[in-house]
C-alpha cells in the first residue's frame, strides 16, 4: 500500500465516474475507467463501453498519444494480462513508456489476478494499488461477486407502504409507489444482468420486465428470467415480447409441450422450492453479473429466507394498507429477536412522495 | 403583507431559534422569541421559558433598556393585548417607544386575535406579519391545534421493522429500534403535553412514560396518560411511579374501587373503544397542546381509523420480522387502494442504523 496524494484521489474519483458510464454495457465485463495524466492536467482517459471493444486503458492511452510517456495512469482495475477479445492491457501501457499506475484495485479474475500488476513491473513501471478501492469494488460488485463467490450479486426490489404491505388482500398492488420511484427502477433493471421473476407475478401482474430509461442512452436488454417450475407460464405474457431475450427456469422432470421455442434451464426444486443457489449458479455460468428480483413476496420471502439477498431496495410510500393487505415477505417465520434478519441502511434519498432505502446484508460483502 | 428584507429574514430566524428553546417548558402557553434590532445590530433578545414567567418581549425589551427606542422588534407571535399573568406585551412595546413590530403571524387565542397589533398601530408603531409564518406556525402547531381545532395536535410514535412489524408473534418488541432512536423519542416525548398510551400496554410494557434527556436541560413532566375502559391498570405499574402526574381516562359506569388516588376522567365508550375525540377534548380542557401516543398496534390503528392522526413519528430499523410477527396497525381495514391513508414525508433521517420517518397527514395542517 502506498501513500497517495490529492492529486491521485481526484484522478482517480475521475476514473470511477468515468468506470461508471459503462454501467448498462459493459456485462459481462467489469465496469474500468481510466485517466492519463502528468501532474494535475489529464492527457487522456476513457471507460470501458463493450465487452469485444477496447479497454479504457486502451482509449485512454490512445487519446494521450505521444503525452502517454511518463504519463501516471490512474485505473479503476488492475490491468489485464491476458488476450481475450482485445490485447493485453499491460503491454499496451509498457509500449507507450508510461511512469506510474494508480489502480483502485486488483483484478480477481483468474487469468488476471496479479499478473497484470507483474508485468508494469517488470518493465519498471511504478504500480500501486488500493486508491478507492471500496468505492470500485462497490461499482464491481456485481463481477466481484461473480467470480469470487461463483454466484450473481442478488438485489431484491420491492414497493412498500409504510406498514409493510405490498398489495392489498385482492392483490391490488398498482400503484404503492410513485412515478418518480417507478422511473428509478428502471436504472436499476439497466444495469442488471438478468431481471428475475416468478411465475405468480407473471400470472398476476403480466409485467414486460423490459427497460424503459425515457431516454436514449444505450444498455444492453438484461436477461429476463422466470423461475416456473412447472412452465405454467411459457406460452404467455409480456415477458416474452421485445427484444430482451427470456429463460425460463424449471423442474426436472417437466414435461415440455411440443414447439416451445423458448430458452429453458433446469434447476432443482424441493417440496415445490427452487433450489435458489443453483438458480444462481445457473445465472453465473450465462455470465451474469447482478440480478434484479422483481418479484411477489413469497420469492422474496424465499431469497431472503436462503441467505441469498445481498441488497434490498426498497421504495417506501407514505400510505398505509392496513393489517389485512399482503405482507412484504410472505412465509418468512421468525420465531425470536435472535432469529430476525439485520440488514445496513447503505442510503435513504426521497424520490417524489416516496423514500427510496438501500440495504445490505451483513453478509453481503464485495 | 409587506415586502421584508433579508434583514428582517435573518432576524426572525434567530426569533424562532430562541422560541424553539422554550419547547420543553412554555406549556400550556405558545412558544415565542423575540429580537430588538437596530438594522443588523441586536440590541435585545429573549424568549418565553413558563407560563406565569415574564413574554419573550418584555425580557428582550429589558435587555435593549433605552435603545429599544426606534428599534424594530421582531416576534414570532403577535404581541399580547390582554392582561394575563403578565401585562400585555403591546403596552410595553408602546412604552418603549420602538418604530416597528414584525411578526411572524397573527394569534389566534380569543384574547389577542388582532387586538395586539391594533394597539400597537394605534400609538403609531408600524406593524407587519407574516414573516415566516409557515415556520411559526410548524413550531406551535400544538397550541394552534388547541386553540382553533379545540383538540390537541396527535404524534403518534411507533418503532417498525422494515417489513411493518411492532413485535414478534410472542409480544416481544425490545429492542426494534436502536439506541439513538430510543435517545431521540425522549426529546419529542419532553415537547409534549401529554403522553398518552393504552392499558394493554401498561400491562405488556410497564413503561414508565416519562421524559428522560440524559442531561439537565429543563422541562416540565408530561401528564401520563392511560385509556383504560375498566380501570383494570389503575393500581399498578411504573407509570404511577416518579413525579410527572398520571391521569386514568375510563368509560362511564366503570365502578371505582375504594382508595384510588390517581386521577380520573371518564370519556366515551362504544364496542369497547374509547370515543377518541372526546378524549382528545378532554385533553384539550386541560390546555394539553399536543400528545404523544406511544400505545400497541390496536391503538395506533383506532387513531388513525378515526383520523385524528396528525404526525406520525416512525423509527425503521432496518430488521426484517417475517409474516407473522404483530402488524404496525392492528385491526386496521382497507379493502380498496382507493380507501388507503396517505401521508406526506416531513423529513426522514439517519439514527444510528434506523431511519426516522416524520409523516403528516394530509388533512393536518396547523
Amino acid at each position: 500500500m502506498s501513500d497517495f496524494t490529492a492529486t491521485d484521489h481526484l484522478m482517480m474519483a475521475r476514473a470511477l465516474r468515468l468506470a461508471e458510464r459503462g454501467a448498462y454495457t459493459t456485462r459481462p465485463n467489469p465496469m474500468v475507467g481510466c485517466v492519463v495524466a502528468h501532474g494535475d492536467e489529464v492527457v487522456g482517459e476513457g471507460f470501458h463501453q463493450r465487452a469485444g471493444e477496447p479497454h479504457a486503458e486502451v482509449i485512454a492511452l490512445q487519446a494521450a498519444g505521444k503525452r502517454a510517456k511518463g504519463a501516471t495512469v490512474y485505473v479503476t482495475l488492475e490491468p489485464c494480462a491476458h488476450t481475450g477479445r482485445t490485447g493485453p492491457c499491460a503491454e499496451a501501457l509498457v509500449k507507450a513508456k508510461v511512469a506510474r499506475v494508480v489502480a483502485a484495485m486488483r483484478d480477481p479474475f483468474p487469468q488476471v489476478d496479479g499478473a497484470g500488476f507483474d508485468k508494469l513491473k517488470d518493465a519498471g513501471i511504478e504500480v500501486a494499488s488500493g486508491l478507492m478501492e471500496a468505492q470500485a469494488r462497490e461499482l464491481n460488485r456485481g463481477f466481484l461477486s461473480r467470480i469470487v463467490r461463483g454466484r450473481p450479486w442478488v438485489r431484491v426490489k420491492l414497493a412498500t407502504s409504510l406498514d409493510g404491505r405490498s398489495a392489498l388482500a385482492n392483490g391490488d398492488s398498482k400503484w404503492i409507489s410513485g412515478e418518480d420511484s417507478r422511473a428509478d427502477v428502471q436504472r436499476w433493471r439497466a444495469r442488471a444482468g438478468a431481471i428475475v421473476t416468478g411465475a405468480g407475478t407473471v400470472l398476476a401482474d403480466d409485467p414486460s420486465l423490459t427497460v424503459r430509461l425515457g431516454d436514449d442512452t444505450p444498455f444492453e436488454p438484461p436477461l429476463r428470467v422466470v423461475l416456473d417450475p412447472g412452465l405454467a407460464t411459457v406460452s404467455r405474457g409480456k415477458v416474452r415480447e421485445g427484444e430482451a431475450p427470456t429463460l425460463y427456469v424449471h423442474a426436472p422432470n417437466t414435461k415440455l409441450s411440443r414447439g416451445i421455442d423458448a430458452q429453458l434451464a433446469v434447476a432443482d426444486v424441493a417440496h415445490g422450492e427452487f433450489d435458489l443457489l443453483a438458480v444462481l449458479k445457473l445465472l453465473a455460468d450465462r455470465e451474469i453479473n447482478e440480478i434484479h428480483v422483481e418479484a411477489g413476496a413469497t420469492l422474496a420471502a424465499s431469497f431472503l429466507e436462503a441467505g441469498l439477498v445481498d441488497e434490498l431496495l426498497l421504495y417506501v410510500a407514505p400510505v398505509i394498507l392496513g393489517s389485512k393487505a399482503r405482507p412484504l415477505f410472505d412465509g418468512l417465520n421468525i420465531d425470536s429477536m435472535a432469529d430476525r434478519l439485520e440488514l445496513d441502511v447503505v442510503e435513504s434519498r426521497h424520490f417524489g412522495r416516496d423514500i427510496r432505502v438501500l440495504l445490505r446484508s451483513r453478509a453481503a460483502v464485495a
